[in-house]
C-alpha cells in the first residue's frame, strides 16, 4: 500500500520497499517520498517509526476533518489541505523527505498525486529537495480549485438566466440557488485558512523548505488569494441574485394580481347586465324591443371590448 | 465535597483529605488535583486559603455567567471556559496545582471531568504536571463541541428538508430556525473567546505550563478554531435557508393566487350564462328550444372545461 | 454642591470645605475626593483652578454628549464613562486627588455614586489611592450594565412570544421591537468605547493609577467585554427574530388568501345552482318537480358540506 | 482675491499685500496666513512660487473631488478636509505659514473661515503658530458636522413617526428613507478618512506643528469620532426602520385582505338569498307568502349584520 | 510586434531594433522601454533572455487572468494591473529597464499606453528612470478608473429614477440593477489589491523605484483609495435602492389590492341590487311601480357613486 521512491537529483526515480526507508533516509542528496491512499494501522506504524513523527499529527493524519493547517513540531512540519472535491491531503515534511497521506473525497475518490509526481521528475531539479516536491503538491492542489470556481460561474450563470428569464420550475430554480451557495460556503472552508498555512510558510517558518521552493510557494499563494477572490464575488454574486429574485417575485404577483382584478372587472360586468335584464319590473321596455336580446348580448360583448382595451392600455392584461 | 487527589508520575493517584493539602503543595514532583462542584462556603475558604487564591478570581468563580478568559495573577493564573452544554468550567491552575470549579449546564448537570481524569491516568506520564492535566481538560471540553456541532447540522439538514420538501406545519418549523439560530448565536459566544485564552497560553504568557503541555495545547487551539469555522458556516447556510424560505413563501402565494383566479373565472364564467338565460326578455329563441336547457348546462360545462384546460396549460392550476 | 471629603487610610472620611481643598491637595498618603453634580460656574472655576484642570478637558466637562474616552495631561487624566441610564460620568484623576462630575440621564437623574463610595469606606485600604477609587466607580458604572442587559433580554423573550405566539397587535410588537433594536444601538455607542478606555488604562498609560488598582481594573474590563458581547448576541437575535418574523408575515397572508379562495368557490358554487334554476328556459324538468324547490336547496348545501370538507382536507381553511 | 495677512503673537492681524509675502515667510515668530477662495491661475502661481509647493498637491487643490488626506512633501504638508456641506478645504501648512483653498458647496457656497479665523484672534495666543491656526480650521470644520447629524436625527425621527404612524404618502416616505441614506453614505465618505488624517498629524508625522497644537488636535480626533459613531447608529437605525416598515407593508396587506374577503363574503351571502328567490321553481312557498319580499329582505340585512359581527370578532373588519 | 524604444533623459525617444536590446540594457542613464501587445512565443523567448525574466513572472503574464500583485524576484520585479476595461497590463521591472505587456479587455481592445508615453516624453525629466515611467504607466490606468465610476454613477442615477418614478418595465430594471451589482463586484476585484500592490512599492520594497517616482506614486496611492471609496459607496446606495424599490413593489401591490377590492363590492353593489328585483315574489310593489325600473337603474348608479367616493376618500381608488 505504501509508495516509496528515492530521488538523488535529475528527477530520476527509484522504487524502493518500505522495509528499506531507513536506510535512505537522512541521507545527503537523496529525498525520500512516501506517499498513501488509506494507511493501514501498519503502514501508519512504519512510517511514525521510519520518520519519528508526532504522535498528535499522527493521529490527525488518521482522523479526517482537520482543518488546513500548518503544525511544527521540533524534526519535521505537518500540513493539511484539501483537494477541489474536498478529499484530504495530509503531508509531513521534514529534511529530506516527505510523507503524503491521501484521504477520500465525499464521492469515495482519493485526489491524484500523478500531475505533481510528472511535473517533478520531468523538471528532473539538481537537487531534489522536499520544499520543491511540497511546492508540486499544493500546486496542482490549488490549480484543481479554479476548475471549481469555473463550474460555479457557469452555475451561477445558468440561476441568472432562469431569474430573469421565462417563468420555469421556481422550486427547482430556488434549490440549485441554495446548493450553489452552500457549496461556496463550504469550499470556501477548506481554502481560506490555507492562505495562513502558505503564509506561514512563506515567511519561513519550516526550515526545511530551501529558498527555490519558497520563491515558487510565493506563486502558490498568489493562486490561493486569486480562488479566495473569486469565491467571495460568487458570493456577492448569489446574494444579488437573490435580492433580485425577490423582487422579481414580488412582481410576478403583482402582475398575477392585476390580471385577476381586470378578469373579475369584465366578467361581473357581463353579470350585471345579465342581472339586470333579469329583474322583474313590469315595466322595461327593452325586454319587448325587437332585437332586445341581441342587444344585451351586444351590450355584454361591448363592456368587456371596451374593458378588456381599458386594462391592456394599462398593462394589467 | 471537594474532591483531592495527588499524582506523583506515572498516573497513580492518592486521594488524600482536603485538610492535608497543605502537606502536599508545592512539593516537588507531586500535581494536586482539588475538583469539586457547587462548591460551599467552606470549601471556597478552603481552596483559597490553601492555595492563596486572588479574591477577584474567587468572586468570578462563585457568580457564573462569566465570559472565557485568561486572568493572571502573581502566584496562579485564572481559567474561564464552558461545556459543549453550557456549563462553566473555572480553572486555577499554579506551580504543581490545578483547582477545578464545574458549574451545572441549563439542565443541572455538571460537566463530567471523569473523560479527562481517566485519559491522565492512563497516558501516565512520566512527570505529572499541572499543564498538561489542564491540556487533558481543556481537550475533553472542546471536543464535547463537536457532538453539539454534528447535532445542529443535523438539525440544519433537517430544515432544509422542511423548507424544500412539501409544505407542512410552517409555525413549527419557523421555530426551529429560529431556536436554531438562537443556539447558535449563544453557543458561539462562549467559543469564541475561548480562541483568545487558549492563544494567550500558547504566547507561554502563564509559566506554569510545560513546553510538553504547550505543544499538545496547539491540538486544542486547532480544534477550537475549527469549531468556530463550523458555527459561521452553520450560520451562514441558515441565512441561506431563511433567504430561500422567504423566495419559497412568496412563490407559493402565488400559486394560491393563480389557483384563485383560474377558479374564479371558471365560476364566473358559468354564473354568467346562468344569468343570461335568465333575463326576461321576450324574445329569446333558445329559451324555447327543445333542448335548450341541456344546451345551457353543456355550455357551462363546456366553459368550465376550456378554461379548465386553458389555465391548466398556462401552469396556473 | 461641591460635595468635598478626603481618605487618609483606613477608609474614614472627613468632609471638608471647598475652600480649602488646597490645603489637602498633594499631601502625601491624602486622597481628595471632589464629587459634584449639576456643577455651576463657580464650581467649575474653583476645581479648574484648585487642580489646574486643562480648559479642553473643563470644556468637555461642561458641554454634556462626548464619547467614553480617556484624554492624558501632563499633571492629569481626563475619562468619560456613561451609566446604564445614559447619564454622563466625567473623571479627572490626578496625583492623590479624583474629581467626579456626574452628568443627569435623558429621565433627569444623576447616577447614584453612593455604592462605589460604601465599597471604598467599607474595603478601607491602608493606602487610600484614586486609582483603587477610579476602580471603584468604573465598577460600580459597568456593574449596572447588566441590569440593562437583562431587562433587555426579557423584552426580546417577549417579543418572541408575540412573533410565534397567537396574532395579536402588531403595530404594537413591530414598535417593541424597533424601539428595542434603537435602545441596543444607543446603548452599544455608549459601552464599545468604553472598552478602549479601560484597555489603555490598563496599558499603564495613566502614571496615577497603581497596580493594585490595575489588576481589579482588568476585571472590570472582562466585564465590559462581557456586556458588549450580550449586546452583540442580542442584536442578532432581534435580527434573527425579523427574519422570523417577515416569514410569518408572509405565511400569515398566504393562510388569508387560502380561506378567502375557499369561501369565494363555496359561496359561488351555490350562485350558480341558484342561477341555473333562475333562467326562463320553456322546458326545465325540475322547474315542476314536486320537491324542486327542496331539491335546488339540498343541492347548494351538499355543494357547500362538499367543498368545505375539501378544502378542510386540504388545509385551506 | 488672494487674502493675506500676518500675525506675530497676541492674535494681531496685518493684512498685507500678496506681492509682499516674500517679505514675510520664513521670519521668525511671525505667521503669514494666504486664505483664497476660487483661486485664479495667477493666485496659484503667486502661491506655489512663493512657498515653493510641490506641483503634484497644487494639481490636487485645482482638481476638486479629492479624498479627505494628508500629504507629507519635504518643505510642507497638504491636508485635505470637507465642510459638513461638503465643500473642500485644501491646507498647506510649512515652517511659519499656512495657505488654505476653499472649494465651493453643491449649492456653490465656499465654506466660512470667520469662526476660525475669530476664534484665532481672539485667543490671541503668545506664540502665533501654523498649527494651533490649522488646529482652528479643523476644529471649525468638524464643529460643523454636529449640525448635519443633528439635522439627520430629526429627519429619521420623521420618518420614524411615518412608518410607524397613520398610512400616508408612500412613495413620498420611501425616498425621504432613501435619500437620508445616500446622505449618510455620502457624508461618511468625507468624514471618515479624516480620523486617519488627524491620526497621522497626531502620531507627529508632520514636524511644523508644535506641542501645544497637537494636545488640542486630540480635542478634533475626539469629536470626529463622535461624528463617525453617530453617523455608524443612525445607518445601523435606518437599517432597522426599512426592516420595521417593510414588516408593517406586508402586514398591511394582510389587513387589507381580510377586509377585502370579509366584504367580499357579505355581499356574496345576500347575493346568494336574491338569486335563490329568482328561481322559477313552480313550487316555492315563500314567494306567495304575505311578506315573503321583506322577509328576503329581512333575511339578507340578517346575514350582513351576523357576518358582519363575525368578521369583526375576529378582528377582520 | 515588439515596441523598443530607449531615453536618455529629456524625454527624447530612440526606436531601437528588438534584436539590439542588449546593447543598450544595464548602461548607465539608458532607460529601456519594451512595450508589446499580443506577444508572440518568439517575443516572450526574446524578452524573458534579455532581462533574464523568471519563469513564474513569465507564465503569469502568458496565462492571464492573474490578481492584481506585486511580485519580487532578485533581478526584477512584476507588476499585474487592471485598466478600467478589465485589460490585464503586465509590467516588468528592472534596473534601467521596463518591460510592459499588455492584454485584452473582454471587447477585445488592448488598453492604450499612449497617455503615459506623451505624459513621459513631453515632462521630459532629466533623468530618465523606470520608476518614473511605472508611475505614469499607472496613473494612465488609475486615471481611467474614474470614468467608469462616474459612468456608473450615471446608471445608478437611471434605476434611481426608475425606483422611484413611474412604473415601466419592472424586468427591464431588475435587469439593470443586476448588472450594475455585478460590474461593481467584478471592477472591484481588479481595483481592491490594487491598493496592496502601490502601498507596497510606497514601502521601497522594490530598490529600482527611484524617491521622485515613490513621490508620485503617493498620489495615484490617494486615486485608489479614492476609487475604492467610490466603489463601496455605490455598492452600499445599491444596497438601499434594492430595499427601497422592494418595499415600493409591496406597497404598489398594496394599491392595486385596494383597487380590487373596491372595484369588486361596487360592481357587487349593483349585481345585489339586480338580483333582489329578480326575485320572483308574488307581491313586489317596485316592480309594478311606473318607474320601478329607471329606479333601480338609479339605485344601481347611487350605490356605484357612493362607494366610489367613499373609496376615493380612504384614497383606496
Amino acid at each position: 500500500m505504501l509508495g516509496v521512491c528515492t530521488y538523488t537529483g535529475g528527477g530520476v526515480r527509484h522504487d524502493i520497499d518500505p522495509d528499506a526507508i531507513s536506510d535512505h533516509v537522512r541521507k545527503k542528496g537523496t529525498l525520500v517520498w512516501v506517499d498513501v491512499v488509506d494507511p493501514t494501522e501498519d503502514d501508519l506504524a512504519t512510517i511514525q517509526q521510519e520518520f519519528s513523527l508526532h504522535p498528535l499529527a499522527m493521529e490527525d493524519a488518521t482522523k479526517h476533518g482537520q482543518r488546513p493547517k500548518l503544525d511544527k513540531y521540533p524534526t519535521h512540519a505537518f500540513v493539511v489541505a484539501y483537494s477541489a472535491s474536498l478529499s484530504e491531503v495530509d503531508l509531513f515534511i521534514g529534511d529530506g523527505w516527505l510523507v503524503s497521506v491521501r484521504g477520500r473525497d465525499p464521492k469515495g475518490e482519493p485526489w491524484s498525486v500523478d500531475v505533481a509526481r510528472r511535473r517533478f521528475e520531468r523538471s528532473g531539479p539538481e537537487e531534489a529537495t522536499a520544499g520543491f516536491l511540497l511546492y508540486l503538491i499544493l500546486d496542482a492542489l490549488v490549480d484543481g480549485y479554479f476548475d471549481r470556481t469555473d463550474a460555479a460561474e457557469d452555475r451561477l450563470e445558468g440561476i441568472e438566466d432562469a431569474i430573469f428569464g421565462e417563468e420555469e420550475s421556481e422550486r427547482r430554480m430556488q434549490q440549485d440557488l441554495y446548493e450553489l451557495r452552500r457549496d461556496l460556503v463550504t469550499f470556501r472552508r477548506r481554502v481560506q485558512p490555507l492562505r495562513e498555512v502558505i503564509s506561514s510558510l512563506l515567511r519561513q517558518e519550516v526550515e526545511w523548505i530551501d529558498p527555490l521552493a519558497l520563491l515558487h510557494l510565493q506563486d502558490v499563494y498568489d493562486h490561493v488569494l486569486r480562488a479566495i477572490d473569486q469565491l467571495d464575488s460568487q458570493r456577492e454574486l448569489l446574494n444579488n441574485a437573490v435580492d433580485a429574485h425577490l423582487a422579481i417575485v414580488s412582481n410576478r404577483m403583482n402582475q398575477v394580481m392585476k390580471k385577476m382584478t381586470s378578469w373579475g372587472a369584465i366578467l361581473l360586468g357581463s353579470t350585471l347586465v345579465a342581472g339586470i335584464y333579469g329583474m322583474n319590473f313590469a315595466d322595461m321596455p327593452e325586454l319587448h324591443w325587437r332585437f332586445g336580446y341581441p342587444y344585451a348580448i351586444g351590450l355584454m360583448v361591448a363592456i368587456t371590448i371596451a374593458l378588456y382595451i381599458y386594462f391592456r392600455r394599462r398593462d394589467w392584461l
